[in-house]
């Protein structure tokens, strides 16, 4: 039953839990990689997903110049090295990825970095960017995609365990929130179609 | 392992599981009410997110008419009624809420109804509309926002039960496939900061 009124500048976290994704990109010779949660699709033909950034990461100024992009998936077990992957700066660690102990492979759609580890990867090529108040959101069409054993036609959650993002805690020291599936899942019939 | 090709048709199963809001707007009197999966955050401030639907539903042509509508997550004990939501066709019901057993109630804010059992609403002002592929991708203002005793700055998973949508599935009869969180969740300290 609704009775509090909500900060404004806490509405985001009523999206909570948001699947976490890692942002890839090469540009001259450079890896940038960055976790996000503001991912969605925005259209089935063509494939388009928007991704919502903040403009200052360095991420995010290497796929406005490169126009291209990967999203990588990884699986719940890798919570700590995604958690790493958004505290560590590109600055700090030449190669990022390697320094959580993931592996970088090239993608063959549109030559940028993936993750081999990923449960799942969308090769995407970018064909719009606007800047939507304190972020800015890119416009990807999917031009290849991949995924583990573990996707076929839909993720098979008794393989996948997706992890789902519930925000940083400031209690016993800063940490990142993460949330698991059941492994149960239920089934809603539908009552008027097929 | 990254192994397999996937179909372009299906990219965007890889976002499952992803939480489902239900949509609500009122123009002339008339109700519009869908669930929605394709909802995200844009920014901080002003609080801005992004809904993108199919611009061929009734509830999208009024939102794009009045300019305004409401948000709402229902917890995972309300998944049948989401379901049958999705289903039925405003032409069909008068109420569609009521044909579901949920209530509506008006909002402050924007005058727009909401839903009294959900456990967040976000009242928000259309921004900004344009068409992505199949979708409308409609950027709306935050300019209220409630929630129930579930949450304070952020949500109690302990009380609050997402819903997580994992797309259709055909075996046995089409249904609607939702996935619930385990009670359990894991923390990740940050190591560089705090």
């Amino acid at each position: 039953m609704i009775r509090n009124r909500v900060d404004l500048a806490k509405v985001h976290r009523s999206f909570y839990p948001q699947v976490s994704v890692v942002i890839m990109v090469e540009a001259n010779g450079h890896v940038g990689v960055m976790p996000a949660i503001w991912c969605m699709p925005l259209s089935f033909n063509p494939p388009l997903i928007g991704i919502a950034l903040a403009p200052e990461h360095e991420t995010c100024h290497m796929i406005r110049k490169t126009r291209a992009f990967t999203i990588n998936w990884l699986d719940y077990s890798h919570a700590r090295q995604v958690g790493e992957l958004g505290e560590i700066s590109g600055r700090e660690f030449a190669d990022k990825l390697a320094a959580v102990k993931l592996t970088t492979v090239k993608s063959k759609g549109n030559s940028q970095p993936l993750i081999q580890e990923a449960s799942a990867v969308l090769e995407c090529q970018v064909r719009e960017e606007r800047r939507t108040g304190t972020h800015e959101l890119i416009t990807g069409e999917v031009v290849e995609a991949y995924a583990a054993d573990c996707f076929h036609d839909y993720w098979d959650f008794s393989k996948y365990n997706p992890l789902l993002y519930a925000g940083t805690e400031e209690k016993e020291g800063k940490s990142w929130r993460f949330l698991s599936i059941q492994r149960t899942t239920m089934r809603v019939p539908f009552k008027h179609e097929g």
